[in-house]
């Protein structure tokens, strides 16, 4: 789908993109289950391979002050501000190949089309790539773009990883210097803006039929736990009418969570993702459980009246069964909007590719939401089957790899800054 | 409360009752948390202390070949058939101390009071404890109430605790001989009846403002395991109406097996003890869940209906939510009604002392399911504070205990065999 269809010459992008997806999968800490984590030899090796990439495409290209790789290609003079292009290629455990590194190759690969055409731009593009985004070592995520944004907070240098090694000391292993990190920040007059492709993650693509979509922002998210207390109880002695059962409780706030989304028509999701029931007999009346909420939708006021309105429906709830509640916000994250004029460019480019343009929102976190601090941002979603991501089965099919690099190729050569 | 109101000149039964329970209390693996087990050092010395108490009650005692503590008082003259009265004296681990010796004690207290006055009946009167009524320690109930009955499961003398010791070594070191327990079968000819006093369990007598109740029945219980199968995904980039969430289905089951059993007019309860949700993690939506179901009614036509109708709404709730649908029965107890004939003089003895006359059903298992195989059964049910029980909170009051103990005597008393 798409092939051939966009204005460049070459046809092949999508396979030579799904090459190399392939080759930078072997980089792994084992080799049945991909993880190539922060910091570690994997980390080198990829940033090694990416490094040299960058530089058949005919950029200048270096590892910077947190191992993020960092190409440039000029524009047509020396030192103009750049269209910056990204993802990370850290990755989960147990993960698949293409989230981050689908956007990250797709990049080099357009750079590397006009630089085989030798057609240069009245801009320059860099291509990132983030060393850390999913943030799996030291359990803070964003870590390659915040520093890139100039957010990157140092208190996070002492925590540790699983084995008790600090970042602070991590970064000296790898032969970077943890007084520096502040090397890797760019300021706002560098960029001309920040555009990321990224697998979608998600089924909505698949649905809607289509390879490619534009994202309209980042959502934020509220992240709850709640705890409900009622009193334990002999499954076959205490009648329904005396029971102050905790489990039927938060089955009755699931349910109005769910029924809550989904008469939402923007763009709202509600989770429950963990529960625990104490003290969890087959033979005990639950005296006690707790739940995560986790909820997210496409801008801030919309996410947090629907927080404010699910909390009263389970303290209604919780009051209702006699039921003592405990309500934490454990995360909260502000929606990431992409800039209008930016995704103008973007829904131009999938439409100019003979795509039907469909804006949706990234349920997911990515880079941009560091980017945001020091450039406009926007994002091109590619489908992936069956909305399947970290894990091993995520896959992107040749021609949709393709028809993504052909919009964010056109996008490129198209691009007129704000 | 109804002391001095029963026919007997004593009016201090409660109070002998309740210093014989805490003296009991006194034999535990630790000090801090009650623990009875069958077949350990606690359980010898408990026995020791009931033979004592029903040798000073004016009974001959002995201990069977199960481990049993047997005390029997002739009637007007030796080896006439008995009214057996019992309950157990092993523990769950950190227990109440009411739970099975209130029965057995309240027996020995009511011979006690008979022998001080010299009264003899037209029938023995039997007083057995049950050495293992929780299964505790050897994962199979009953143990003591099936050896009297002839119906112990030999194959279960194969079943190994928990540092790997088999029952059949447990009985040895104990000084009992597993190839006799047959010795301690008692058949359907010497017993008139089998009647049980017992706290209830529940907090339905406490709501009721009743000392005590005439049981209905042992109710019968069907235990289920369910597991659904949806599609786990990403909590942020799934919408709602694309969703096989296994959790939120999980929830619609809750919510429909509590309102189902709330409708019920006759006495059905279910309860959902355990659940899992998996992956478990506070981003994901759960792809599959794991719930158990335990249903009791008071007799098994009514309990079995609940459950077939229990199990087409689940599989209602899974085929609209398109989750894949596992049930297993794990668990089926039949329903063991009390005696009318019997329970009828439970009652008169009830309403003889004063008291209004309430019947209810068991929830919980009793020594009776078991004694059923040789002889028509009874129980009374005595209050305990808020319905707790197998919890060190486990509270009965003297004057509640006195109640019992004289509405047991008056039945005794007034015993006519069918």
């Amino acid at each position: 789908m798409g092939v051939g269809m966009a204005g460049s010459g070459t046809s092949s992008l999508g396979d030579g993109i799904v090459a190399r997806i392939d080759r930078l999968a072997e980089i792994s800490e084992t080799p049945e289950h991909l993880a190539r984590i922060f910091l570690t030899p994997e980390h080198r090796a990829a940033a090694d391979l990416l490094l040299a990439w960058m530089r058949e495409a005919g950029m200048s290209a270096h590892l910077d002050a947190i191992g993020n790789v960092c190409g440039r290609y000029e524009g047509d003079r020396p030192g103009l501000p750049c269209l910056m292009l990204g993802s990370h290629f850290d990755t989960v455990r147990d993960a698949g190949k293409w989230d981050g590194p689908l956007g990250l190759i797709t990049a080099i690969c357009c750079v590397a089309d006009l630089h085989r055409r030798g057609r240069r731009l009245p801009f320059a593009v860099e291509v990132v790539g983030f060393a850390d985004e999913e943030g799996v070592r030291f359990a803070s995520t964003l870590l390659g773009s915040r520093a890139v944004a100039g957010t990157f907070d140092e208190s996070v240098l002492g925590a540790k990883d699983r084995n008790g090694l600090s970042m602070r000391d991590a970064l000296v292993k790898f032969g970077l210097d943890p007084q520096h990190i502040g090397a890797a920040a760019r300021v706002r007059r560098e960029l001309l803006a920040y555009v990321e492709l990224h697998i979608e993650q998600g089924p909505v693509l698949e649905a809607e039929h289509l390879a490619v979509g534009a994202v309209t922002a980042i959502a934020g998210a509220t992240r709850l736990a709640v705890r409900l207390t009622g009193m334990a109880g002999h499954a076959g002695t205490v009648p329904m009418a005396l029971r102050r059962d905790a489990l039927t409780g938060a089955a009755a706030c699931i349910t109005a969570i769910e029924e809550f989304c989904r008469t939402d028509p923007d763009g709202l999701v509600g989770t429950v993702g963990y529960i625990h029931a104490m003290p969890g007999a087959t033979n005990v009346i639950p005296g006690q459980v707790s739940f995560t909420i986790d909820i997210r939708a496409p801008t801030d006021p919309h996410r947090k009246l629907a927080v404010a309105d699910i909390v009263r429906r389970i303290e209604a709830i919780a009051r209702e069964r006699q039921l003592a509640l405990q309500i934490d916000v454990t995360h909260e994250n502000r929606t990431v909007p992409c800039a209008p004029w930016l995704k103008a460019q973007v829904s131009e480019a999938i439409a100019a590719g003979g795509y039907r343009v469909y804006e949706l929102p990234s349920g997911a976190g990515h880079d941009g939401m560091a980017m945001i601090d020091i450039a406009d941002v926007a994002m091109i979603f590619v489908r992936c089957r069956g909305g399947i991501s970290h894990h091993p089965d995520e896959h992107v099919d040749a021609a949709d790899a393709d028809a993504g690099a052909r919009v964010l190729l056109r996008m490129i050569e198209n691009f007129r800054p704000l």
